[in-house]
């Protein structure tokens, strides 16, 4: 079964967030919500970080529960097939800014797996340094980004492993699309066992 | 401002819900979530009502923090221009099957003001002893529905103050529908604010 590791902050966009995680458990594959923390918060962070995560306050008021806390060891590209990244303003930035996560999003692209921006989570592509591609996101961060990337305004962009999309309104083909090359993922999966099973 | 309470329990569907709240509050409504307990919940209910609610556990696993309890007392029409039921089997049948929200439909609809059902949860229209009117919901309860209304498989069925919906799918057209109607409302009370500022 494949695996997808959402991240997620204060100021997500909830849409974004709650589309990907839900139509991707509907296309089988198991997904981890992990919270990133503000650069803001105080120094207790690190000692509870194995506890319980707060919850992350949306960008439209709605609260959610993460799973677990982001940790850099335990998000590392063996352990997932896809790295998700959300918009929302506040969000975007909190977790784009975070060095370990510019450091997975190398590592991710560096080891074949699927990384997913949407809306202002595309920015994680500029601060990451991602070399030039396809790229899209919110219009509000193309400035940002149209130097660059190959800035596009199609809802779904796929360069390689990097998917980008545009907005909560692209947020079902953006889902769409992971679920689709995640399948593609698990279908190699279900044909080497059946390859195995034959020839055991 | 016009307001929505959004209804949630274990089990609603994360997508309807969200996408709902969210659009809402884009579109200048007041939005107010409540957490509606399932009856097998334990006796300790009556005493925890003022309390802080539990998270509901969505459809696919994403764990949403309610903004307050349901309470009957304070979800009268008077307080709210639209009350809706998001759909997720589950949570749509605790939420469906309480006899005060059954009893709130009724008095929504009596006092002229919005409900939107989507998906499973236009089974509270049945449970609700609504009459016979077109409507829509998730094809699975739909043989449930169409022998006591005009059963419709259009995306959003509108029938006089009554606004359902199929799924996650069409939660988008659903919520901007809710948006658009409220809006009406919004413009008629800015209108009348701006009439009584001529006035005096």
């Amino acid at each position: 079964m494949p695996k997808a590791l959402i991240l997620i902050a204060d100021g997500t966009e909830e849409m974004e967030f709650t589309i990907t995680y839900d139509t991707l458990v509907r296309g089988g594959v198991s997904c981890v919500s992990a919270y990133v923390s503000a650069p803001s918060s105080d120094s207790t962070e690190q000692t509870t970080i194995y506890q319980n995560p707060p919850f992350a306050k949306g960008s439209r008021g709605i609260n959610i529960l993460p799973d677990t806390y982001f940790s850099p060891q335990t998000s590392t590209p063996d352990k997932y097939d896809l790295l998700v990244i959300p918009g929302g303003a506040k969000g975007a930035e909190t977790i784009s800014s975070s060095s370990p996560v510019q450091h997975l999003v190398r590592e991710y692209i560096k080891e074949g797996k699927f990384v997913g921006m949407i809306c202002a989570g595309s920015l994680a592509a500029l601060k990451s340094g991602l070399s030039k591609q396809p790229i899209t996101s919110h219009p509000s961060v193309k400035g940002q980004l149209e130097k660059a990337f190959a800035y596009s305004e199609d809802p779904v962009v796929v360069s390689g492993k990097l998917v980008t999309s545009r907005g909560p309104g692209t947020t079902f083909p953006f889902a769409l699309t992971l679920v689709e090359y995640l399948c593609l993922i698990a279908l190699r999966y279900v044909n080497l066992c059946s390859r195995q099973t034959q020839m055991y």
